[in-house]
């Protein structure tokens, strides 16, 4: 189609359950979000088998969730209104990925080069066992020490170099497409520690705690690695200064666990205008 | 063992996904919460093969969650302390059912007949899709008249026969074992209609709506039942007056749609001296 070629540009806000992807980015023989939102869109382009490509603004492992994803993509069907385009990629998608809303933007927009900010949330879960929210948070049974977690989340912001965090933990080990001219160094914006009223029912005995993370970009695991570490501040077994050492240390050695994927969300991705205080 | 007739009785808050059970109620070749409980207390207990009977309080569908059902027991391990049994039960569930917390209570203790009221919420996300909540919420396109709503389920507090909300919708019908002296009349104490902040992530195109509603007891199918009359005031199709209509009919022909089970959640049981104010 000729007319592709001047078409204007979709920016499409996605939200996923992690659980049912290897991850967001295309890998061969796997599910992935890129691939199938490719394939919804190729889908309503009509041409015959040709792949629409998308581009993600933030790359997610297997298991981590997305509420506010960024993808663009050529405007494959000016034809249709943005409310009308929402519920025809929708309908060609499974239950567990589904575009939340579409704008049409200019033409040379990217997701991901355009994007200032990016924003994450991980969700810890300490009390007892919670079966509704299994999927949706990291449970640890004992209690953390809150006031000292956000001190720790507090030393994150500003510009470091964040190697420390970098790669771990099972499966895929930090790749080394990854690195760009910044190297391993990123600014933070906003690291904090909230609890948050648990959504899920009647919890008098445990708390759910939230860390919430935005900044120009991030590395592999890297907020993964973060929440780890703010457990471990917030049991006691480390003083929230560490934090500092693992900063100035540079080397993934010395940071501990990476926290599990199903406690993390990709909440939101800024561009030019957003600010991250908008609707929070 | 002998001493077993003279134990005193567990109350156990349980917590479950509802997705994987076929209900509550212990019923032949299915997967229930009952059975669950049944097969982990009676391997705690240590007696061959002695199935070790749990009476649950309140009833739930196939797909119906339960935040804070509780459950009684026999007290199988008096040597345990009430957190370590926890753990030791849990320990022996799948993941989508857990024991939040036990109480060592009389051993008239009956988490049935002793029940004063119980509370469920009904979930409802009107925008577009959500995969993060799917399993969580009825998802409805296009908005409800939330002050409409208040009003139609304020409507239903006090006593009222409540025969037009009974039973109905897709597989088991009403059976005629819940049949009680009372017949169809129940008082609600409780029915309000609030909205919720989104908890899984940035949703500005949308309303989270919650049904809560507290009553002595319910009907089968009930809260699902009340769920779809409000959907249906709330989209402007009938009037609130119409739950008048359908209190005074008592015929469940007259109401209209049965909610899905996913949206429902059994919340919290009280007993005597529970107030359902505490904790909210």
């Amino acid at each position: 189609m000729t007319e592709r070629a001047n078409a204007g540009a979709l920016k499409l806000v996605v939200s996923y359950d992690g659980a049912g992807f290897a991850g967001s980015q295309r890998q061969l023989g796997q599910r992935t979000v890129q691939e199938e939102l490719e394939r919804a869109l190729s889908i309503l382009a009509g041409d015959s088998g040709q792949r629409v490509p998308v581009v993600l603004a933030g790359r997610t492992d297997a298991g981590v969730h997305a509420a506010g994803q960024v993808a663009s993509a050529t405007d494959i069907r000016p034809d249709l209104a943005e409310a009308r385009l929402v519920r025809a990629i929708n309908a060609q998608l499974e239950p567990d990925c589904a575009v939340v809303s579409v704008e049409r933007v200019d033409a040379k927009f990217h997701a991901r080069f355009d994007a200032k900010w990016r924003e994450y949330r991980f969700r810890i879960w300490s009390g007892a066992a919670q079966p509704l929210v299994r999927d949706r948070t990291w449970q640890r049974r004992g209690s953390l020490d809150l006031d000292t977690m956000s001190d720790a989340a507090a030393r994150l912001i500003g510009r470091h170099d964040f190697a420390s965090f970098a790669g771990g933990g099972e499966g895929m080990p930090w790749s080394p497409r990854q690195s760009t001219e910044r190297g391993t160094i990123r600014t933070v914006m906003i690291s904090e520690i909230r609890q948050l009223a648990p959504w899920w029912g009647y919890a008098p005995d445990g708390t759910l705690i939230e860390h919430r993370i935005v900044a120009d970009g991030f590395l592999p695991r890297m907020v993964r690695n973060i929440a780890g570490a703010l457990v471990s501040i917030g049991q006691g077994r480390q003083a929230s200064e560490w934090i500092d050492a693992l900063l100035e240390g540079r080397n993934r050695a010395l940071a501990g666990e990476t926290a599990p994927p199903q406690g993390l969300t990709l909440w939101r991705v800024g561009y030019e205008n957003d600010s991250p205080d908008d609707g929070v």
